[in-house]
């Protein structure tokens, strides 16, 4: 049977509909030529060179086909080499298209339509938009400002219904800098324990740190974990896609087929050149970053209270501080001075409404560029 | 509310349930030490030197952050400007990690519980599965092997129904190796005109044709066409994974969302290498490989004919021959015989049951491999 004509308008399936559009591309399209970015959420650093000396002689030497869907043996097993303390195997781990892919393969993997997945408030905006094509609802749990932007026990538990199939837990935060305390994540494994819900722990900044010890991770508390990371941002890859999931085994096996069927397998050029990492060149440049980012953050921080009188998070890791501009004006407006002024920031409230009267300012830019952004800044304000 | 314990199996998702596995895996993994490979699906050429270059040159001296979720506009506008028929611009062009990402997206953008969607049968495994994920059902529609796999427009327009969303047109075929002819094209076009059933066109193997002229897409003759492509397969880049999809703009907009959320971008060193496809050398590079494969073809069908006396489909596409075994014995039996005498080769059943009876030879092999698997198979069967 051949149906009449159908409707010309395109039918948008429901897990595309009420999509929020984000406001960034729209700042950073108003911005002026030689603008100092602050908005930017990817290193500025160029990607570390014992990673792209291996990808050259890799591309020179020697075969570029597929790798298994799962990934590069080898590869998968320096990773999970990583997280000595779960009980898994490299089989229990998948090489991802940049820590996205991962993402998007847990929550489809582990949720259908009818089931809740909490998420941080403020947070990265891809997790709600995630939820919606995994079919599942999104429920906020804040980390109240008024903590700047820590853990709430009780704002976490109070979310939780028996609909709850997943927790996204990220520390590292984007857009905070906060990490999650190895108290708070056993709390978080406390109040998990025995519900069966699974958390999703976002660790794609992990290894970007500015404390004296590497953040934990809540898969040391909670057994129902999987992992999200990769190489991304320690070592200036985000253009390489370099990602992984891991954990659970049974779970894993599920993710494998949706990896398979989405992406087939990570660009071999990359697999390959990410074993580089685990080498003493490798951790020495991740080291290197590490301390570029610290002595940017501790700049930053110092010229945001001493210059502009504003009051910022200290960031314990990842490469954003939050700056509160409450008491100041309406976040757009203040967005919009700076940028006449030629400095991108970006407007807290599209991290969640917990964010609402920050700005986010990322310290991917050279100490000389945040000087000068500050300065600007000072004078966007004064006028 | 926190929930009582949940069972501990885990719960698998609707959009995983019934998933049918490969039988492909096992029969590689039962392969013997220094057997002839006429199993794989993808080139055994090295990756055009042009491509191979250029990445290297990226990788010194370009930035190699992420790209725009579409990705690089030059690169959107060569690809756009491969279908001068159509009446789209750059920005109905998304740049995917390989062609599989791209039958992802367009499948996730069109799809939702309650539609069905027509596949080839027999055709690439990938489609029922990708169809799952997307929560649609896959019907499908013979191409008979009573006329070698070639377009029945009975069999076609007998499947379709009120449900029917999108139909997956596949040429050159995997594993068939048949193109579709501007005659069969037009009959699907005529077909489905006016039903607002969307067509995924699947061009993977396009520019790996031997007949005169190159293989028309359906885009030509029906507008609401949806084209997956990409340079895997002609510039034997699969782990490189680069693919598109373009099309109508409508649903390429919402397809931009699913892209974007999935995998942000493809590998920006692939992207940018991938640019060199457009140059003289480009064009060069893959017109030697098509060269190389018809020679193989010719020789493997040949040989198939007079060493075997089996009947194999003379394919006018892509790298895959399928050879009818029927009156020799058992899929599965011969399949193992051959093995046994260190030749790999793919049972027709894994591709649908109208190629039962049939196994599919690939010609990613060299002419001297090619004799020598013969050989073996011959002596496999004397046995």
């Amino acid at each position: 049977m051949i149906p009449s004509e159908k409707q010309d308008e395109f039918r948008v399936p429901k897990r595309l509909q009420g999509m929020q559009k984000s406001n960034i591309r729209q700042i950073f399209d108003s911005a002026l030529p030689g603008s100092i970015n602050f908005g930017l959420g990817q290193p500025d650093l160029r990607t570390a060179e014992c990673i792209r000396n291996e990808a050259i002689r890799v591309i020179n030497e020697e075969p570029l086909g597929y790798t298994s869907h799962a990934g590069l043996p080898q590869l998968r097993e320096k990773i999970v080499g990583e997280y000595p303390h779960l009980d898994i195997t490299a089989d229990d781990c998948i090489i991802t298209v940049g820590s996205n892919e991962a993402l998007f393969c847990a929550l489809m993997t582990l949720c259908e339509e009818g089931d809740e997945v909490m998420v941080p408030n403020p947070a990265f905006p891809a997790y709600p938009a995630i939820n919606n094509l995994a079919d599942a609802e999104t429920v906020l749990y804040r980390l109240p400002k008024e903590k700047g932007f820590g853990f709430d026990a009780n704002e976490f538990e109070k979310v939780i219904t028996d609909k709850t199939r997943a927790v996204i837990v990220l520390s590292p935060s984007n857009p905070t800098g906060r990490t999650l305390s190895k108290e708070d994540l056993q709390t978080i494994a406390k109040i998990l324990e025995g519900t069966g819900i699974y958390a999703v722990s976002d660790e794609i900044y992990r290894e970007l740190y500015f404390t004296d010890e590497r953040p934990a991770s809540i898969s040391e508390f909670y057994e129902k974990t999987l992992v999200v990371g990769g190489l991304s941002k320690n070592m200036s890859m985000t253009g390489w896609r370099m990602g992984w999931l891991l954990g659970v085994p049974e779970a894993m096996k599920k993710a494998l087929v949706v990896h398979g069927y989405n992406t087939v397998c990570a660009s071999t050029i990359t697999q390959k050149a990410s074993l580089a990492y685990w080498t003493e060149d490798g951790k020495r440049e991740e080291a290197e970053a590490r301390e570029i980012y610290k002595s940017r953050r501790d700049l930053l921080v110092k010229l945001i209270d001493e210059e502009l009188g504003l009051k910022a998070v200290s960031p314990e890791g990842a490469f954003y501080s939050m700056v509160d501009i409450s008491e100041i004006g309406e976040e757009m407006d203040i967005v919009n001075k700076f940028l006449e002024n030629r400095v991108i920031t970006v407007n807290g409230l599209g991290f969640g409404d917990e964010a609402k009267g920050f700005l986010r300012i990322s310290f991917c830019a050279s100490e000389d560029d945040i000087r000068e952004g500050i300065k600007r800044m000072k004078q966007a304000l004064s006028i």
